[in-house]
């Protein structure tokens, strides 16, 4: 196999390098499980470059591992044993946005943030937007179907693609929909891809849907005893005439590592057991919405609460929830899962994952946020100071276990927005049926019948 | 085949049905292109009714038509070659609405508008609405992606489906999604069931997604001069802080027809090339939009506009643009067509159209009207007087190339929203490439491999 990697670096000179330093670099993601060891990466510069490399893989059965931005955070974009990395990094053009249509066509290596500026001097943007923004490529969210803080107002990536070029594991290019709003002609194949982790086709260009920017927004904090009442006030904010563009919530022990970790203080006197972060989008003005404030205070619906008054208050409480994965790792060793329930179950979930792990784990430091306005919730065990980081990893697997358990029993995900990859492929049954598989297994057969395209991810 | 029927007949007693007149009644749908003659009727009542009649079916080789309100507008639901028709009528339960997470599951025979009066005591719609929603039923809602008057402010229905339960040709059920907003564990199966036109499972229950009910809606008419000042108020209307609801338009033909078939009185005391159906959502009052709409006077952006002053106002002027499909029918023979472009390719799109179809077609009596917010066109040209029908139809086959040639030519869809069922498979090659329909009928060999289900549907 090593003449073949040879003769791919001579066949497309200045696009496929055996440097190690690279490969090391380019065969990993942002998780640290697997060691990275590729045989070879291409930085095509053109579809039909990634046509031809696919081709001459497919051709001799060569593993392609297709790569983005390589913030994921379940292995998907890990080559680890002996792929090409194809990355589409070099493939960053943006065409004009259209402002008639709001849409905008960009090939798949275009970062996240630099897609945001290109459309906002036009009072648009691309509403998808998250914490690694300024790596992430378009590419790899669609592949990953990204999610984020904004969903509850957005949507997930999938509604804000209209169209994909896709190049099949056999070389065949794809122009899927393009900038067409509807299109019902048979089943939709861009859906397959949006999500597919990269082991259907490589997505080497996208139309993407624009948004007009969000007017005014006003950002809460709220202090609450319980869950039920994390629930309750969501129910009460729905009530409002405005549009709710972020409902977060965190747990005391994720503000405790916050504050430890960055020069912050707590938002109130006193600690309470759980925080919801709201953002509302379309008050005429943030004094009309004070009344409102008052009314929950004395309805009893929260403990306490604040109502940034400028923009720098409102990024001071948006900094107590987005630095929370970052405090968590800074501050100790986090085992990271992110599951998903359906909104109505969340209480009882909550409450029997409560039972469980308190009987079988007791002692254990559980830090729970997330956007629980979708039924996100990204459950952190914490090591113990005196487990040694081998047992705690070892015993990981075990309580994962454990913990999806009761994510089946709710009718729940085991990966809401990260995705499966090589992290979660173990898990996959707890969410997919063995027909939902076979028929996975199908639909790769059709797509990539000679098995090349990412090879040993979401399922084998 | 005849036992077969038969034995079908005795398998499922109350459930399956050989009469007559029931069968021509439940075989076709509002096309009226092909006869009827199914072979049995399957009105089953249960998940597991469905289950058993397509394992009998699979197993021995018979052809099923799944069947809901049949409102489809292109042969999808007709069952012209002795099929059985697998009727959802009977399936309709619908669950109580869950007002935690604003779902609500259902059967899939739910009839649209009957969901809506579930959901309306709760503040919350399921908002997919178009013109037939007092028959139509959610499974053939979601089995098409139906469109509709709302889908610039909601989207199609694809969006507004959480989970699905579909039952396979080979009887097997599956539980896709449920009420899970995110979910991202490998390719999404739901959504290949979304638009498959019933070729590749029978959508047995739903758990919807539901919107708050919107506030307060104004109406306003234009008439304007040409497409592209259609398209130059559009940009300007998409500046305003508000919601647009619905941005739909007709030409004068149209209207001059609905006006003879209706006790309608014309909008404006001067008729207009074209006009302009505007619905905005969120405005404080009627009165804070009279100085916009002065505005759009003084700017020569409208040659005339009306805002309505109240429900009923309102209400006419929606009948102007809903009234338009069934004055066509009333008024002479339309033959219909369903196309989307890339909202900036409207233009450039209907001048050549206009051209195309001045040279090659001259006289002809073409009423064209749609949701041109979603860049779709309803293309209807209208048999003349001394054209005997034979020759009209006859003809309109080759006009429908030449019309798709044109579509073909500005990267658009043959077909926005009816989808493609039996009348425009022959053209699906000018909006699907011969690597997609490789693809799609890989996909079909995976969930049906005896080709059971809508057989002839989409695509051979």
């Amino acid at each position: 196999m090593s003449d073949l990697w040879s003769e791919l670096e001579q066949r497309f000179p200045g696009i496929v390098t055996r440097d190690r330093a690279e490969l090391m670099e380019y065969g990993r993601d942002f998780t640290r499980v697997h060691a990275p060891d590729p045989s070879a990466l291409a930085l095509p510069r053109t579809t039909e470059d990634v046509s031809a490399i696919l081709a001459f893989c497919n051709e001799h059965g060569l593993p392609v591992v297709p790569s983005g931005g390589r913030t994921g955070l379940s292995g998907g974009a890990v080559a680890a044993k002996g792929e090409l990395v194809l990355s589409l990094a070099r493939m960053r053009r943006m065409d004009p946005v259209d402002t008639v249509g709001n849409t905008v066509r960009v090939q798949a290596g275009a970062i996240t943030e630099a897609v945001h500026a290109h459309c906002e001097p036009h009072g648009l943007t691309w509403p998808v937007d998250f914490a690694s923004k300024g790596s992430s490529q378009v590419g790899g969210n669609i592949a990953t179907n990204a999610g984020g803080v904004k969903v509850i107002r957005y949507g997930l990536t999938r509604q804000w693609v209209l169209g994909l070029q896709v190049v099949l594991a056999n070389g065949q290019v794809l122009e899927l929909g393009g900038a067409l709003e509807k299109n019902n002609t048979g089943a939709d194949l861009r859906q397959l891809f949006i999500g597919s982790e990269g082991t259907l086709g490589v997505i080497t260009e996208a139309t993407l849907k624009l948004s007009r920017r969000p007017g005014k927004l006003d950002v809460f904090l709220f202090a609450v005893d319980d869950l039920a009442a994390v629930l309750h006030l969501f129910r009460e904010v729905k009530q409002t005439p405005y549009l709710i563009s972020a409902y977060e919530f965190f747990t005391q022990p994720c503000l405790e590592r916050l504050t430890r970790h960055r020069a912050v203080r707590p938002p109130f006197g006193t600690p309470s057991p759980f925080y919801v972060l709201l953002e509302l989008e379309g008050a005429p003005s943030t004094d009309a919405l004070e009344p409102w404030l008052s009314s929950l205070f004395e309805r009893g619906l929260v403990t306490d609460g604040t109502l940034a008054q400028h923009s720098s208050e409102a990024a001071a409480l948006w900094q107590l929830r987005e630095g929370i994965s970052e405090s968590l790792s800074a501050t100790g060793l986090p085992h990271k899962n992110d599951v998903a329930l359906p909104i109505a179950s969340l209480e009882s979930f909550c409450a029997e994952f409560e039972r469980v792990f308190t009987a079988r784990y007791p002692g254990l430091e559980i830090c729970l946020f997330g956007h629980i306005g979708d039924g996100n919730l990204h459950v952190n065990v914490m090591k113990p100071d005196a487990v040694s980081k081998e047992e705690f990893l070892r015993d990981a697997k075990k309580r994962d276990l454990d913990l999806f358990a009761v994510v089946r029993a709710h009718r729940g995900s085991i990966s809401a927005e990260h995705g499966i990859g090589l992290l979660k492929k173990d898990y996959l049954h707890f969410t997919r049926s063995p027909e939902e598989m076979a028929l996975l297994r199908g639909i790769k057969g059709v797509f990539d019948p000679k098995g090349i395209l990412n090879p040993g991810k979401v399922i084998d």
